[in-house]
């Protein structure tokens, strides 16, 4: 029952959240052995503004 | 002080959110003896095409 | 394919989580209109002090 | 590694996000004893009909 | 600055989660083309009673 | 009805989480102009060998 939560600043097109669905899925089924059925996945696209490091945004106002 | 998250596929209308939302609370309320007004609950309504299951998006692309 | 993610302070029973997940699984197949069998809960027991209200902690340090 | 999620009702402007971002940063760095430059934020704006306390909705349908 | 969390049911052995968290990085930093070391992943153990599926706890009470 | 997780590498002890839990409460009600009395912090303690960057997790198997 594995449940995978992705977030990512920006945006993704949907053949990049294809391959890292497969991917992803793909891993945690084989290394954790878990039936790739049973995974779900979550991506959430944030915008930089919204995501900070160092106490600073990725697009701090000006 | 229960925190609850609820991420669908899609989109809901208000009334189905505030129907689940007096559903959820009535039920954790009751079962695990917490005051209602301590319930918070966030609703997250996550696109077919980012989310996943089986290692495939809801939403393939072509 | 509903998530559902609820954090309560403190501890359940195992009859107290049973319970639970089948009210929040009936209330949101039924409003959200998803089968029942896509939905999956997660219950996360946290100690008080590690929830704080207001600014203090449950059960602050004295 | 902090990692801090922030989900507020409705919208922050970007100096608002800003300042929440330094200052959130500045009280983990100092009472965690944490390097600021680890700390990651991701600040979540919640619409008010997505979030409920004591089983309404922040704006219920009429 | 991707931020991942796995949650799985049960625990995993340190191996595991040393595969895992090398795979998801792999592959997040080649189709997100991302950094791979600003991948942050989270994994939780959640225990089998804590997590319900159709309504019914991994492990239900008897 | 501000929302906080903040999740930490290893422990901390209840002046750490006192303190954390104060000083992010007055920095959200004044930048976001939030009620301190609604903002709810959830602070969860992960043990290092479940955290990973750049691939590696914080203390990787031998």
């Amino acid at each position: 029952m594995p449940y995978v939560n992705i977030r990512v600043a920006g945006t993704l097109d949907k053949v990049q959240k294809a391959k890292i669905s497969r991917g992803v899925t793909d891993v945690i089924a084989r290394e954790a052995n878990k039936p790739p059925e049973s995974i779900i996945i979550f991506i959430d696209e944030v915008p930089h503004e919204n995501i900070a490091k160092n106490g600073e945004l990725l697009t701090p106002p000006k």
